[in-house]
């Protein structure tokens, strides 16, 4: 945008500033000369499905082409759950708070505990259990996690069992919000696979919009009792396309091979490659990132300076002279502006 | 898909079954090598409502880019009623009949009066505005209708208007369903421009995704009392899009100059050149349509025929021997196919 | 309330006119004197329930005490059903008509059909069935009847049985609204018991409030798969009384001998001498009511004349000349009264 | 219940544990020999809504009566929010806690804050303002307080006034739940009045179900803006009485002298009477309540002897070794109930 010595530079807002991967985009012209049938139920949607499934070891999963991330999480939450039910998720989590009350909408109480590191635990699970035991409150049902969660954290696979363990004895369900699950399977330390994604929770889904996708989550519904009549609830909720073939003709170039997998690690190089440079130029963080975002603390002027430069999220209030921002690698993210970043955050530090 | 004899043929089921328009797919191209503001917010949907606002002769109108039909109409409804308010339709309305319930699902009741050749008439409104008028029932307040209807007829200027007119005498909104907007207004017989709707509606969606898009309606909100807030409805009921420039080039490409109305033409032509040769073949229609649908009756045994040949949708009973079947053309629909669908028709009626 | 001659006459406007029988009250007096646990959970609702369950037949039937007719419609229906799921009624049946949209506000759509004198007929559900078939539609799940109906009229056993059969085969749920359930079971040529009602529906509610209550419906959930967590939905609806004895100690009273059947018969009586004064003064009725409504066509100067007499409701237009009211006798309504009121109506169509 | 020597005893678990007064008795059992008009259109809620009214100097203000507190808060919220609005509350809030959901069955997001002894402070609101400030959050629109709070303790006149001057300040509604307005009213320390409620919210209800009468709630909207189509509302959510006079000719007694203010004076007497003995005898308690709600800090072993001699509710966790319980006193409770609980209290402490 501007033309000072220190750019030009890409934004680092978030991970849907790119549209999609080349090979998506070709995908999606191929199949927009083709005639396809709508609503979902064309070829490339069905082989999409299929392809996604053979990974996940569940022949029985169901797997449905959504559009965003608030919309697969209200369409599911809303599927799966009784009136007087309620979420269980952590107070950072997106249903929580950056989803316009989107599953209050659909009737539905968020209840929140605090996160450790961005991630819910099987104690503040069992604190609103404890709290919520009468006819009096709502009814807790089902336990909300993302992976990677809001501050590019992982789930441990121990973690994710000793979750789901929990909701096994409590007769809750599990869900897991994956709008970064690409990049949370191949972030450094992750122990997971989509089998085990897909083996450990009742339903989840793997979002496409910020790995490489112009639009389109998939969501996966593991368990069979909370399969049926979905595509009336997709309708009913605005949520079915009459070109369902633009969701799956761009699945199927994710799954068709292991390109959904390269994205979300080529994006969290570009964040490592970040993370680390910011660290050897003495930044703090407010969090050590195994993902795709990172959150280095500046002050407040390095802040106003760094915004000339680039586009970035401020984050939270940090002290009375610094805040956190949270800088975000894609996909699409070059080396070169990841060093030219760092060499202008750089400049502003010395 | 079959070999016969009287193939290949295109499907004639849908304005939905082929994707986008090549100049769109193009601008989508384009704009996905970029980097862009998330949510709507990018250069290419302010730029495509500014278009589009251009055309109308209301310079406070807002515009907001949306994914699907059915989308559309739940958010504008729901954010324009308050909870006891409802919506007025004729029997045959897409919110009345084909969205699974999305509105009441929002809360409202539709209230249905029957079509007159698909259209809502001042006295199907009075009607119901004579039943309910009390505490105890609902209370009228949004006035729905489609153009082109579900029956592909066309509303005349004088008729929206002296609905409108009944609005406004009646304290009612006037919204109108788009979703075939590209076809009426290029229909033959119309008397209307797109300002003539602004001027007569308070709010309306032009349809994308029967007019050449891969997905996207625009949303035009003519009057400012309906205005405040919408972003947030958008984003709670799961409708905007992270990477909202996917709506935004498509219709910066459509309203750029005449594609949109080209396209809509395009359909309407191929469909009366359908409808035509169906007349000379001697096929009785159940309404005479001026725009992209046409409704052939015929006997089962021609359909059955029929369906080996092409695809189409079996639209309702007619008497013991024939019923009526509804055939659609849309802007990809080429001249040789329809003269094969002709064709093969005329063979199964010889 | 005027002092010509043809009076003192009482209301004939509705059933809700009086408050509670005696007896009644005596118990509510008697209750409101104790200490009682709250919510339902005291020993006069236990009582009642359990009272009422002895004549059910059912022993595994739960009992839930509600507020009034809309109120329990909307919490059972709203407990039963997914939310895309959808309510069969009569065009005339509460729900559809006079309930504000409650149904709809919860969430679900009313799918409605001609009524046969009032009464839903298997023919009116296959219709509805017929068209409501893929997921572009609502799922038809629960079937609405009321009895008596808003006509008055009641269904017999093999009415209900042939409905219950329909729902069998096509995985339906059977809801009876019995606010006028009272007056049903007495009235002449009913077949039917309470036991009956009970084995032939899913669920059901029996009418305190039109027999002889200040407040208070019985709503009887026969079927297991219904009952869970319904005290939660209770609370959730703000229709969960803190003093639930007050329902409980009514009904109580209602059930410990045959009050409640003998305050039916009563309605019922009174309204058979009225309906049958009205048949010798030669005025013609709307239908021939076996219960506790009476629905004479009068002019509209006899109607006017009436107004100044006594107070009924202006049920529907009949003709030019002509219009039907409603005239409704209560557990209350006295000989005298009615006779009265034929007098009154005896001099106006001299 | 059982017949050592420490007994008997009355409850005190809540303020609802009795009936009516035999005030409100008499006036329920003289309307409901009369014949009234429904649906609250009676002459008994015409009155008494007039001298409620007469005692707030907003002649323009609005009476509604309802059933209970539940109903009360859910019908006026949703009423009086569009979609994406929410409720800022304390986490001790009714609404937050105790409703099952309720608010959020209707849409909407409670948002809460840390109380500061049971109430809500304007840093408290404005924490949530600072966090809630887009469009991917919800909006926060209506600021909840209950008077007295959920731990008995009483807002003065200069909290509220410095609550609404936020409100106004940030475009808020304010509105009061006023279960124990009666208590609050009469507490030791209180320095407000009904007419001082209502010129400081935009809406509020005074509670009778807590403050002798059977059922009822009187919703008062000050606020014009807020006023209209509230019958509509009322309906729909299963909230209008058939017989309302029920409800009107209670608040008739409360309101036709001061007995309303005696009801809720005589509970704060006994209360503050128990809580003066609990001091003396050297009992810790969670908070000085000036209201009719008491919260001795007791250890377990003495908790489980109580619960054998009277009936309470266990509020909270204290410690390792103790527990918090509370003790309600009502209209109803005698002196020499309150003498025999210290009594016995004072055995087990001894």
């Amino acid at each position: 945008m501007d033309g000072n010595a220190m750019t030009p530079k890409a934004s680092f807002r978030n991970d849907y500033s790119e549209g999609a991967h080349p090979r998506l985009l070709q995908a999606l012209a191929q199949a927009s000369a083709e005639q396809n049938a709508g609503y979902g139920l064309d070829a490339h949607s069905t082989r999409a499905a299929q392809l996604i499934v053979a990974r996940l070891g569940q022949p029985q999963a169901q797997v449905h082409f959504l559009v965003g991330g608030t919309q697969t999480n209200l369409l599911a939450i809303s599927a799966f759950l009784r009136p007087h039910e309620a979420v269980i998720a952590v107070a950072s989590g997106h249903v929580a708070t950056h989803e316009t009350g989107a599953i209050e909408a659909t009737g539905h109480k968020v209840l929140i505990t605090p996160h450790v590191d961005g991630k819910l635990t099987p104690d503040g699970v069992r604190a609103l259990l404890a709290e919520n035991t009468s006819e009096h409150m709502v009814k807790p049902r089902l336990v909300y996690v993302s992976n990677t969660t809001e501050l590019g954290t992982i789930y441990t696979k121990a973690e994710l069992q000793a979750l789901r363990a929990l909701c096994d004895e409590c007769g809750l369900l599990f869900y897991l919000d994956g709008a970064r699950l690409g990049s949370a399977l191949t972030a450094e330390g992750n122990d997971l696979s989509l089998a085990d994604i897909a083996a450990l929770t009742h339903a989840f889904y793997i979002g496409g919009t910020k790995n490489g996708a112009l639009v389109g989550e998939a969501l996966v519904v593991v368990e069979p009792a909370l399969q049926a009549d979905l595509r009336y609830l997709i309708k009913q909720r605005g949520a079915m396309l009459a070109k369902g073939m633009v969701l799956g003709a761009q699945f199927e170039a994710l799954f068709e091979d292991a390109l959904f997998f390269e994205l979300g690690a080529h994006a969290n190089a570009m964040a490592q490659r970040l993370q680390a440079g910011l660290k050897a130029a003495g930044i703090a963080l407010l969090i050590h990132s195994p993902s795709n975002q990172v959150f280095p603390i500046l002050t407040h002027a390095q802040i106003e300076a760094l915004a000339g430069v680039t586009s970035f999220e401020r984050w939270s209030p940090h002290s009375d002279t610094h805040a956190v921002i949270r800088l975000v690698c894609s996909w699409a993210t070059r080396e070169d502006a990841v060093d030219a970043l760092l060499a202008a955050i750089g400049h502003l530090v010395r």
